[in-house]
């Protein structure tokens, strides 16, 4: 056996063969641990490696950028089309009007966010059924920008705000990013919460001043619109005002999303941190021990060990697993429970031959 | 080497002193991989096991069950201290007036749900910030009931649903329970959308005969309130109306707000599949194998194996992984670099001792 002791095997039936492995285990083990981490590094765990770090997240940038790119040109077009629709169908539609098409374009977003004031309203069969239309993709399509845009901005934002944090301490671009990964959830919380505080100051200023609003209704307008509850008392009447809205409803509506969102996240995020730590906690029984020897060799190594834990962990599941190893299966050629350059080797002939 | 060709080891410096196996491969990988079948179906994988699928369901259920108590306590208490505030403001609320109760229950519904159609509207500074408070925690609630409740009546309907799909299969209960696992986002998604359907008729039908719209303004009023859009130009204005209003707006919201829940758990599920396929059709390399040998013993066992699919496939990070590994060396007690029962009485002997 491995060990030094006399304690029994485990399971005495199944002592593999394998096992004559040099007294000078401790040597062994050091000598494994530096050459393991070597491969290790080198596939996946990108945001982990020091120097891996700036180019993982040049990459995460590339990637939000292009789906940001995405989510702008579908906003562009459903606005676009919004503000010419309801400009041709202007005269169906009753209510407060200024100017022709920021009053389409206005309507277009209340619609969209759902805030639906009933300032403007629409008054004639094809334009009621215009609505329905656009209020339903109005939805898909801020669903769609509250799942992509955002994250772009925020993750953008994320850096500067763990430098501010730490202005006190000297620490490096790769460390920073190293801490935003461990609090991500967090700090874009924070984040998210700091921006809808500002636009709600933005909003409640504008509505007092431009709309003429009394403090209190300029707060109360503020927030019956981002929460695109929109009883439709105080809305949006000017020209000026109008052309803010747009922006600011847009921008302010999505961020409280937003917010909800990473409130949601937060919750999730301290359950599974709790169970990850009960199930680190968790003393390891023979029992424990016996299900997390999956080639039955007796003894746990690392890898059987890292797979038992996840499971309990609830992060894989055992389809994940079985799916894996029919894979496994195919590509251990020579049938030795082990893939081995050989097998790959094998694999490859074989291919020739067919 | 374990195979039979002359291929030159993989890592020629770390070749394992462990592998002078049997020269009968086959034989010991058929009995390795029956034994190793029991530990593995033992332990997480309930929701697998073709006998364990029902109780597991049953677990399920219970859990469900009380989430669902709690939403429904949450529901009443946010529903009756809202009534309870709005009956006493009613005089500071403006517009079309029925019952005093029924209208602050209805006006609590309409706020909660950020509908707002704005046929009831508050008039004073309290009133005002009252409903400013209400549709905060109104959005709150309804986002907890979106994460927790139509789960489980959803959970409730899919078993009959798969029933139906399959009425002319014979099948049990563990295989329907099983099919519903594979397909559950699927199911969820066409049930949420037959329960909207249904919703949305009878919302059409009960406002064109009670509250006497047309047919066109019946669709355009359903629309808008499901949406929570809310123009208020058509709203429930009878007291037959805010009675039905109440149950019917809760309901038809959140069920749309699942809707769209569903929908971009199918799209993440389709991508997440797509990734799995790619991630197991790729070619393995010699590469690969390098990185995947944990290890390093110059062949890449099972759970080497799963470790390194996985974390391709993103289900995993390396973060979890050195995680867990912290654990495992602390259990390692004598440092074979693997965990074996003696590490066990080992470390139970070093707690005696202390």
């Amino acid at each position: 056996m491995v060990s030094n002791n006399a304690t029994e095997p485990l399971l005495p039936g199944s002592v593999d063969p394998n096992q004559k492995v040099s007294a000078n285990v401790p040597h062994r083990r050091r000598f494994l641990r530096r050459v393991r981490s070597a491969p290790l590094a080198e596939f996946v765990p990108k945001d982990i490696a020091a120097d891996g770090a700036l180019k993982h997240s040049n990459s995460i940038f590339g990637e939000l950028h292009s789906s940001f790119k995405k989510v702008a040109a579908f906003l562009a077009v459903y606005l676009g089309v919004g503000t010419v629709c309801f400009y041709f169908v202007r005269d169906d539609i009753k209510g407060k009007k200024t100017n022709g098409i920021l009053d389409a374009m206005y309507f277009t977003v209340v619609t969209m966010t759902t805030v639906g004031y009933g300032d403007l309203v629409p008054d004639s069969f094809a334009t009621k059924l215009l609505a329905c239309l656009f209020v339903f993709t109005g939805m898909a399509l801020v669903g769609f920008i509250l799942s992509k845009a955002a994250d772009y901005l925020i993750e953008k934002q994320e850096t500067l705000l763990v430098k501010a944090f730490h202005l006190h301490e000297k620490i490096g671009p790769s460390e920073i990013l190293k801490e935003v990964e461990k609090n991500k959830v967090k700090y874009k919380f924070t984040l998210v919460l700091g921006v809808i505080f500002v636009l709600m100051l933005v909003g409640a200023v504008f509505l007092a001043f431009v709309e003429d609003l009394d403090p209190m209704d300029s707060i109360y307008c503020v927030c019956s619109t981002i929460t695109t509850l929109g009883y439709g008392d105080q809305s949006f009447s000017t020209t000026a005002g109008r052309s803010f809205a747009i922006f600011w409803i847009l921008v302010s509506t999505i961020g409280l999303g937003q917010f909800f969102l990473y409130t949601a996240e937060l919750f999730t995020e301290n359950r599974q941190r709790a169970l990850v730590n009960w199930v680190l906690s968790r003393k390891m029984t023979y029992r424990d021990l016996e299900a997390a020897d999956i080639d039955n060799d007796g003894v746990v190594g690392p890898a059987e060990f890292v797979i038992y834990k996840l499971k309990e962990m609830g992060k894989i599941s055992q389809e994940d697993i079985s799916l894996v190893m029919e894979e496994f299966d195919e590509l251990d050629v020579d049938q030795s429970g082990t893939i081995s350059a050989s097998d790959l080797s094998l694999a490859q002939t074989t291919e020739a031959k067919i």
